[in-house]
Parts: C-alpha cells; structure tokens; sequence
C-alpha cells in the first residue's frame, strides 16, 4: 500500500509546476487525472482512462497501470481479469501538471480494450460538416477484433 | 454557429453506444469531453484538452481543434494566438464514448505547447519506486524548446 496522500509534491505557482521539476500532479473536483495510455512499440493511442492518487502511486510504484474507474467506483490494475496488462515503459506529465501520458507494453493477447479490440478508438468520426445525430461513426477496418478484451 | 445542443445522438444503452455507428458522445458533469490530440505524421501525443459540445461540433464542422478552457472559461481555437493551429487528419471516438483522440497537422512553427515545446509531454515521471514529494521529473532533452507555443 502506498502513501498516496502524501506521495506528490504540492502545487505552487505556474512557473514552477510548468518550468521545474517537482512533480505535482493537479487532481480535479473528483481527485481524479486523466491518463493516456499509447503502444511503447508503435505510439498508437490504446485508452484513455483516470487516476486517483492512490492509482497513479501505484502505477508509479509498480510498473503497472492502475485506473479508478468511475462506473465501478473501485481501483483497478489493468489487465486484472483480462491478462491484457499494461507493463510501462514511460511516464511523462504534461505542462500543467492535469495529464499523464504513460507508453507501455500490452501483454496477454495484446488488446487494449474490452470491446477486443487492439485500441479502444477503432471508430472514426467523419469530420468536414457540422454534426447531426444522424452522422454515422466508421469503424477501422484494419483494426480486428479478438475474442476477449 | 452549429447547433451544438442537437448535435449528437442521445446515449442509449451500453451494447449499441459501444457497438453501433451512433455518435453519442458522453460529457461529464461539467459538460465536458477529454480530446487528445496526436501528431498526423509521428504518432506523438502532443496535448491533451477538454471539449465542449460547441467545442466538439465547431471542431468536427471545421476541421480546426477547438477546445473549451478550464481556466478562462471560454472556447479558443487552438492557435488562434500562437498561429499553432491544429488541422485535423482523422478524429476518432473510444469504446463508451467518453473520449476524443484526433490526429492532427499542427501548423506554424510546429510547437503544440504554449511552453514552446512540439508536446506538451516534455518531462518525465521516474517509475518503478512509490512517488514521494521530493520525486524529480526528468526533462526531455531531445525535445527542443522553441520561442513561443
């Protein structure tokens, strides 16, 4: 169990939290920070998913991604069930301090996403016209789906 | 000015939001929506905003990044100071809906970071010990700062 509580730095004026190197993550009404997973191999996007602080010091501590989510109101490490864990390869933070980018590997089957998928973004949004509810999503044909996410 | 408020499919049941070609986008209690936005042609996560559904419609109909500032409180097309504007190649949806990915052509100088950085991910996150308060980001030094973002 980590000192989740305690584990951040706090946060002080912009030039610092921007220019320096205090880690001081900025967790949201919530307590909780966006976090962007993308393929160490190949760069895609895989998710997009949310940290509490007791989920990002885990996943700082282990060197795997752990999420809160928000449906199930409950701390998960990815892969838990599935085996499609997510091993990190990097971690950044973004200027202000309200976004993790982590770079990682999928293990397991490879699928990042419980729909099977290899990504969760497998469908496009045609763009060039002002949407309508009738605008119809594009799925990426290239993309295959695998039996379990 | 889109009609954002009719812009967008309602939010039906799980299996046809997660499964079907409606665009249903999901915003939070605030009325918002995560974006990410990549590079078109590197794969590199440069940014990551917060939409609203005016933001998300002018941005599909446009073909142009807008994003709804937190802070100011306002709609602002990326760029529209910086001349870093983002012209979208592609942009899709995640799995339940609640996350934009776009991949994007950024113009100008090619910085995405009002810090005068390509990414706004230009420092990371030591891993693999749990995070303490004096834990020391690690800047990207291959990442060149440029004069303004």
């Amino acid at each position: 169990m980590t000192d989740a509580a305690s584990a951040f730095a706090p946060r002080t004026d912009l030039e610092t939290i921007e220019g320096g190197t205090a880690f001081s993550p900025k967790f949201d009404a919530d307590g909780l920070i966006v976090a962007v997973a993308t393929s160490a191999q190949t760069g895609e996007v895989l998710m997009v998913g949310h940290m509490n602080r007791e989920a990002l010091a885990r996943t700082i501590a282990s060197g795997d991604a752990w999420f809160w989510s928000r449906s199930r109101k409950r701390l998960w490490r990815k892969g838990e069930e599935s085996g499609n864990t997510f091993r990190l390869a990097e971690v950044r933070i973004d200027c202000d301090q309200d976004a993790i980018l982590m770079k990682v590997r999928v293990a397991g089957a490879g699928v990042a996403c419980h729909r099977g998928y290899r990504s969760c973004f497998y469908r496009a949004v045609p763009i060039g016209s002002p949407p309508t509810p009738t605008l119809a999503l594009v799925f990426d044909k290239a993309m295959p789906r695998h039996a379990g996410g």
